[in-house]
C-alpha cells in the first residue's frame, strides 16, 4: 500500500463502529490512509508522539473521533500543524452527544478543529478528500463525481416515489 | 493582488465584525483571499453562481459565516467540490448561538461542513491556512511558526505572573 | 386528478414515514396535492427549479420536511413567494430533534417558514388546509368539521372513562 | 379603513415593542389589519370571544405573540378555523426564549400553530401576506417585489464592501 | 361516594398511564376525587365550563396533566380561583419532556401553576393531600404517616444491604 | 401581628430582591406571614429545626426560594408535612436558571415541591393564598377579586391601545 | 475487615447498579470501604446523623450518588468537613441526567461537591483512591499502576487493530 | 515560602479573575500553593512536563481552570496520579458555560476530574483544603471552623432581617 495521506485515529475501539465509515469513504476514493487507536486520556505519551510526528511521515490530514469529554482532536490540533477533522461520537458515557460536540467544537482561538456532525465519520472522510482535492485535481474530480452519484440516488428514489405513489412506496 | 485562494463570505454585513478576524489571519499568512457578502436567503441566485464557480476561479477553500438558521455554509457545500469551513455566528436573531451551531454542524451524510467554534472566524482563517499548508510546505511552516508564537505569548504571561505574583498581575 | 394545490416535499425517502401524515390529511379534506423528494444538499438544482416554479404551476402552499441541519424549507422560502410550512423531522442523524427544529424555525427577517411541531406532518396538512380555507369557505367548513370530530373523539373517551372508571379503562 | 384581513394580538402591552414589526409589514403591503391585546391568562373570556368570532368578521389570518408559558396562539388555534401564526417572544419572564418557543411550537396533532422565529414578528407579517397572497395575485406580486428589494439591499452592501474593502467598511 | 375534593384531569386518555398514580395516592389517603379527560385544544368549551365551575362544586384542588405544548394546567389556573397542580407529561409528541415542563412551569405573574416533576403524578397526589391537610389535621397526620412509611421502606433496604452485602443484593 | 400562616424563607439575603414579591402579595391579601433566611448548605441545623417545627407553630404553607443547586425547598419538603412552594432563583452562580429550576422541580416520588416559574415569587404568594383559600372562603374571594383586577388592567391597556393606535402607544 | 476509609452512600437501592462500580474499584485498590443507603428526602434524620459523624469514625472520603433533584451529596457536604464526591445518576425520574448533574455540580460558594461524570461511579472510586493516595504513597503507587494498565489495555487493542485491520476487528 | 502542596493552574491569564478565589481561600487556610498558567492547547509540552512531575515536587492536589473546550484539567488527570480539581470557566468564547462544564465533567472511565461549579474557584480551594484535611487534622479543623463562620454570617443576616423587616433590609 502507498504511504498514507490521511490518518484516522479514535479514542477507543468502541468508536470503531462509527469511525469505519471514514475509512470506507477514503478507500472508495483510492486515498491511502492508516487507522488506529490513540487515547488522549489513557495513552497521553502515544498521543504526543503521534501528533508531533504525523506531518513528518507524509500525513496531510488527521481525522480524530472521540466521545464524552473528547480531548483527542483538540490535543492533536494543539501539537500538529496539520488540519485536524474532529468527529464527535455519541458514546455510551455521553449525555446525548452534547459533551462530545462541545468539547471538540469550542476550541480556543489559535487551535482550530474542523468539526463534523455527531457520529459523522462518513463526512469526515469526504472532508479529508476535499482537503486533498483542493490541491489535487484528480481527487477533486472524484469528489464531484461522488456528489453526482448522491444526486442520482435521490433521483432514483423520487422517480420511483412519483411512479408508484407514496402509499405503496417502501424505503429499501 | 494575486488570485485569491480563499473566499470568505458571510450572510450579512452585520457578520463582518466577526468575520474580519478570518481575513486578518490570512493577511498575516500572506495567503491571497477575497471577502464578500452572499446571502442564502436573500440572494439565492448569487449563492448558486458563487458556489458552482468558486473552484473554477482558483479558490481552494471557502469560509462561510452565518447566524440563526444558518444555511449559507451547507448550501455552498452542497454545490461546490471545495472544502467549506463554516463559522456559526451569534447574531442578534440567534438563541444564544445554538441555532447557528446546529444548523451548520449537523449536515447530512455526503455534504460535510468543517465547523469551527461559535464566532470562531479567527480559527476558520487558521484552518484554511492549514488546508493550504497540507500541500504547500511554506504555508505549513508559517502555521508552525504561528503556533510557536502562541506558546511564546503564554510564556511571557506565566513568567510575569510567577515573577510579580497573582495579586499584582494585571491582564493587558 | 386535479391540479395540485399543495406540494409536499421532503429531503429523503426516510422522511416519508413522517410526511405521509400530511398527505393523508389533505386526502381527507379532498385537497389535491403532489408529494415528492427534493434534497437541498444532494439535489440543489432540483431545489432551485422546484422553488422558483411552484407558484407558476398553481401550487398555493408548500409543505417541506427535513431533519438535522434542515435547509430545505428555508431555501424554498428564499426562492418562492408561496407560504412554506416546515416540518422538523427527528431523523436518525439528529440530536434529539433540536437541530431540525432550530434550523427550520430560526429564519432571518424577510424569509419566514411556518414551522410546526417536531414530526408534526399531520399538523402541516391541517395548516395547509387552513391556509387554503382562508379564501375558500368550503375548505374552512371542512376544517371546522374536523375540529368537531376531534372534540367528539375526546367526548367518547371521557364518557367511557367516567362510566367504567380509571382502573378498568384501556386506551384503544 | 377597510375591514381588517389580519388580526394581530398579543398577551401584554410589553409585547408591543416586538409585535409592531408585524403591523409595519402589513401596512407596507397595504393589507388592512387590526391590533390589540388579548391575554390568555388574564382575560380568558376575551380570548374565547375573540377566537370564536374572528373568522366571522372577515379575518383571514391571526398573528398571536406571547412569551414564557405562551398559551395565546395555541388557544386561539384551538377555537378558530383560521390559520394562526405564533410569535414566541423573549419576554422578561422567559428562560432565554426556550419556554416561549416550545409552548407555541409543540402543539398536539389536530391543532397547528404556524410558528416563526423567536421575536420574529416581522416574519409573521410577511407570512400573513404570503397566506393572503396564495389566493390574491396582487398581494403575491407584492411579496415577490419585497423579496427583490431584499436582494437589492444585499447587493448594495456587497458592492460597497467589494469597492472599499472590509477594513474601511462601516455597517450603516 | 362522597363529594370529590380533588379533580384530576388530563389532556388525553394516553396520559392515563401516568395520571393514575395521582388517583391511587388519593385513594390511599381516603380523599374523595374525580378523574376525567379535558382537552384544552380539542374541547376548549369543556375546559371553560370545567374551570369556571369546579370551585362551586366543592372541589378544593385541581390536578391537571398534559404533554408537549401543555396548556391545560395554565388555562384552568387562568379561569379558576383554586390551586392548580400541573403534571408535565413526557408524551410521545414531546421533545424529551422539556416542552411539557416549560409550558406548565413558566406561567406569567398573577396565574401560578404548582408544577411537579416530569411524569410526577404520584407527587401531585401527595401535594393535593398536603394542601387539604393544611386545614385538616387528620389528613395532615396521614401525610406524616406516609412519610414515615417511606423512611421505613428505605430502612428495610439498607438493613438488608448492610446484612448481605452489595454483591448479593438484588433490588426487588 | 397575627400568628403567621405562611413562612417565606430563602437561602441567602441576595435572594430577597426576588422573594419580597411573595411578601407583598400576602400583605395585599391580609394573610399573616413571616420572612427569614434559612440556608440549606450553610445552616443545616437551622433548616432541620425550622422544617420539623413549622407546622406546629400554625404555619400552613412554606414558600422557599433558592438558586443554583437549590436544595432548600426539597429538604424542607422532606422534613415537613406542609405543602412547600419552591421558587427557583436566577442567582449569580446559576447557569441561566436551569440548575435552580431542575434541582427544585425534579423531586423524587414521595416528596413533592410545588414549583413556580423562575424568579416567580409573586406567583408563589398567590399560590399560597389559593392554598389557604381552598378552605377559607374569604381568602378565595380575594383571589377571585385579584384575578378580576388583572383582567381590568389588561382592559385598560387594550382600550387605550385601540383608541390611540399602536404607533403612539407607550407602555407605562 | 479494617475500619472503612471511604463511605459509599446512595439515595435508593435502584442506584446500586451504578454505584457498585465505585465499590469494585476500591476493593481492587485494597482500600476498606462501607456501602449503604441514605436518602436525603426519605430519611433526612439518617442523613444528618451520617454526615455529622462520618469523619469521627475514621472515614476520610464520602462518595454519594443520587439522581433527579439530587440533594444527597450537597447535604452531606454541608454537614461534614470531609471531601464529598458526587455521582450524578441517570435515574428513571431524571430528564436525560441534566437535573442530576446540575443539582450536584452547581453548589454555592463555601460548600463544594467533587462531581464526576453522569453515572461515573467508577471514576468516583478512583478519585477517592487518589485523595487517599495524596497522603499515602503506597495507594498513589497503586493509582499509577492502574493507569499503566489502562495504557496497556489500549495498546493491546491498537496492536491487534493494526495487525488484522479494521475490517476484521471485533470489539471483545 | 514553604513547599507548595496545591498547584493552581489555568489556561490563560484571562482566567485569573476567576481563579484567584482559589488562591485566596488557600492563603486563608495557610496552605502553601503555587499559581501559574499552563495552556493545554498553546503550550502542550509545558502541560506534559507539569503534569508528569507535579507529584514528585510534593504537590498533593492540582486545581485546573479552563473555559470553552476545556482540556487542561482532563489532560493533567491523564498524566498525573494526583487528584485534579477542575474549574469550568465561563470564558468569553464559551456558550453560556455549557462547553466548559461538559468538557471537564464528562471524563471517561479511569481518568476522573473532581469538577466544581461553573466559575467555582472558591469551592475548588475549599475542596483542596478538605482533601489535605482528610489526612491532616489541623487543616480539617480549619475547614470545620470555616463552615461555622459561614453559618455565623448567615445568622447575622437573618437576625438583622428579622429585626428590621424585609422592607428596610439592604444587602451589604
Amino acid at each position: 500500500m502507498s504511504t498514507p495521506l490521511v490518518s484516522i485515529i479514535m479514542g477507543s475501539d468502541s468508536d470503531l463502529k462509527v469511525m469505519r465509515d471514514a475509512a470506507d469513504i477514503l478507500e472508495g476514493f483510492d486515498i491511502p490512509f492508516e487507522l488506529t487507536i490513540v487515547s488522549a486520556h489513557r495513552t497521553p505519551e502515544r498521543l504526543f508522539n503521534f501528533a508531533q510526528s504525523a506531518h513528518t511521515r507524509g500525513i496531510r490530514v488527521v481525522i480524530a473521533g472521540a466521545g464524552g469529554a473528547a480531548h483527542l482532536p483538540g490535543m492533536v490540533a494543539s501539537l500538529s500543524p496539520l488540519p485536524v477533522i474532529g468527529v464527535p461520537i455519541h458514546s455510551s458515557n455521553s449525555i446525548d452527544g452534547w459533551d462530545s460536540v462541545l468539547s471538540i467544537l469550542q476550541m480556543p482561538g489559535g487551535v482550530p478543529v474542523a468539526t463534523v456532525a455527531l457520529d459523522g465519520a462518513k463526512n469526515a472522510g469526504i472532508l479529508a478528500a476535499q482537503i486533498i482535492g483542493s490541491s489535487d485535481q484528480s481527487v477533486q474530480n472524484k469528489v464531484a463525481a461522488y456528489k453526482k452519484e448522491l444526486a442520482q440516488g435521490v433521483a432514483q428514489n423520487y422517480e420511483k416515489l412519483e411512479r408508484i405513489g407514496y402509499k405503496d412506496y417502501k424505503k429499501e
